[in-house]
């Protein structure tokens, strides 16, 4: 059994060896750029974690499943930052930036298509069970982020519907990584779906702290306070305070969300209306019992407790998160 | 046998019976909006067309066959469309224009997924081979609209490396067609391997045509005469003039592509110089070479010559355009 830090070193090593090469570099250099930012690899390494739940052994096929979330993860942020007009990404120019608009287009394009690809590298056997998969979640995760804007034009959003948003654009993908290394690995398609709900339930649990933390987080978190308010994002947040909100504290929500741009104040009123609604109380109970459902999935598991350690422990990792 | 127009009939009912029902509907009308806006439906076809030389019935594998290429073209134009800023496709809004950017790019990448969800409704026997070609064909185009997009900043294109382009960005597509449909239908992978030069070829033949009517078309063609001239488009035709070109005739070319938008007399001048270059006749000459290579292919094709006929019959009708 591997370490979920022994299994990013292994993935760096893999992704390094299986870096694009192809012509011409404007289309090819940008999918090594976005790959080259880092980050914690969660996605790929949380499938090779659930490979070695039912097979001793990681062969290359089980990188290939890993990598091929990652792949399609990137291809998403390319053209998420796109759509959102995101100039940084993990302190760097994103690749619309970097490069231009349509190439960033293409260059995420490819990606999707060397997603696919690389799954292919996979057994022909394999390819039924993980393909529906990923083309399910691709299609989720395309539909979620387009509710996410459609959200952002609308005033009646409902707090499931938010959820089932998040569900889509972010949590799907963590449970489709889990799932498809359980796959890979020749699991049972009754355990591969219960992995699956583990990652979905964790990955919305942690979606919710992460807009918590974006009003609510230390101050030494190195993150602006509040950008969520700034920007007027109507986060689930922000609608767990509006459904126990008066007719006052509603108005007051609404004047504060139609002013842009970096307003005196702001930040500090809008949070205090947060907490007297106990908005922060509501959501920290939220990402618990999303924590709580995942762990049931985990402790429901077939495979022996030795084995599910690393994925405590992963969930240990995310809950612990305090920025 | 089935001609072409049987084809195109029953292709539409496919599509029809097979629109899309998902939801948002932000993210699944523009689909069935770009897929509305018609055109000759050539690539679903011509799969059809090849699909009937090795089977009698035309089943249901078939079409599924035929509308991935048509999804997958259709994702490339709702991009193209973005990455050109083009306002109109068949005179009608592009889907950025319609909708919005975001929407644009979103709808196009969830096309892709579902061109090859499409595709992997066929029998999983077939797959390894159907999406091989589709892989490598949705690498090649998206490297022949970089290739176009890039050679728009340089001076140095070759001859070669602009028909390089014309291929990958839209010959492979035709081509593929043509081999996804044999392949559907169990030809041998030679067999299959012909159409696909057949598609590449006739492919490449109607697209330096299609740069030729632009500038040399007959007044009655309902196009504005000399787009690509008036746009600075450096298409195949000028890199012809360019290469029998004296210094004076480069000058005076390049003091008329420096010149931007309506100019007085731009398209009769360098017309002109075109003609005395004699880049009308090469260019001629070169879609004759290609529509001959063609040709050749379907004669060396071990099928019979009735069997063959619809395709004689495609190439009479993509060689007779006059606009």
């Amino acid at each position: 059994m591997h370490t979920f830090e022994e299994l990013a070193l292994r993935y760096g090593q893999y992704m390094k060896d299986n870096s694009f090469t192809g012509k011409p570099d404007n289309l090819y250099e940008p999918m090594n750029y976005i790959l080259s930012l880092g980050g914690k690899r969660i996605r790929p390494v949380v499938s090779l974690l659930s490979y070695q739940l039912f097979k001793d052994e990681l062969t290359t096929e089980a990188f290939h499943v890993a990598h091929t979330v990652e792949l399609f993860h990137n291809f998403s942020l390319i053209h998420d930052d796109i759509m959102d007009q995101a100039p940084l990404r993990r302190g760097n120019p994103t690749v619309h930036i970097q490069w231009d608009t349509p190439t960033a287009i293409l260059s995420g394009d490819l990606m999707l298509v060397k997603a696919y690809e690389c799954l292919l590298k996979t057994q022909p056997a394999s390819w039924q069970g993980l393909l529906s998969v990923f083309n399910d979640t691709a299609t989720a995760v395309c539909e979620g982020q387009q509710k996410d804007m459609d959200f952002e034009k609308r005033d009646d959003v409902s707090k499931e519907e938010s959820i089932d948003m998040i569900r889509q654009k972010t949590a799907v993908l963590l449970g489709a990584s889990l799932q498809m290394g359980a796959l890979a690995a020749g699991a049972a398609s009754t355990d591969a779906e219960s992995l699956y709900r583990f990652g979905v339930n964790a990955g919305i649990a942690f979606q919710i702290m992460d807009d918590y933390l974006d009003v609510f987080g230390s101050e030494n978190s190195g993150k602006q306070a509040g950008g969520d308010i700034l920007s007027n994002k109507k986060t689930l947040i922000y609608l767990l305070a509006l459904a126990s909100a008066s007719a006052n504290d509603q108005a007051e929500l609404n004047r504060w969300y139609s002013l842009s741009g970096q307003i005196e104040g702001k930040v500090e009123a809008v949070t205090g209306i947060f907490r007297n609604l106990q908005a922060d109380k509501n959501a920290l109970q939220l990402v618990e019992d999303y924590y709580r459902a995942a762990e049931n999935e985990l402790e429901n598991l077939k495979v022996s407790d030795g084995k599910k350690e690393p994925l405590y422990l992963l969930l240990t990792m995310l809950k612990g998160r305090k920025n």
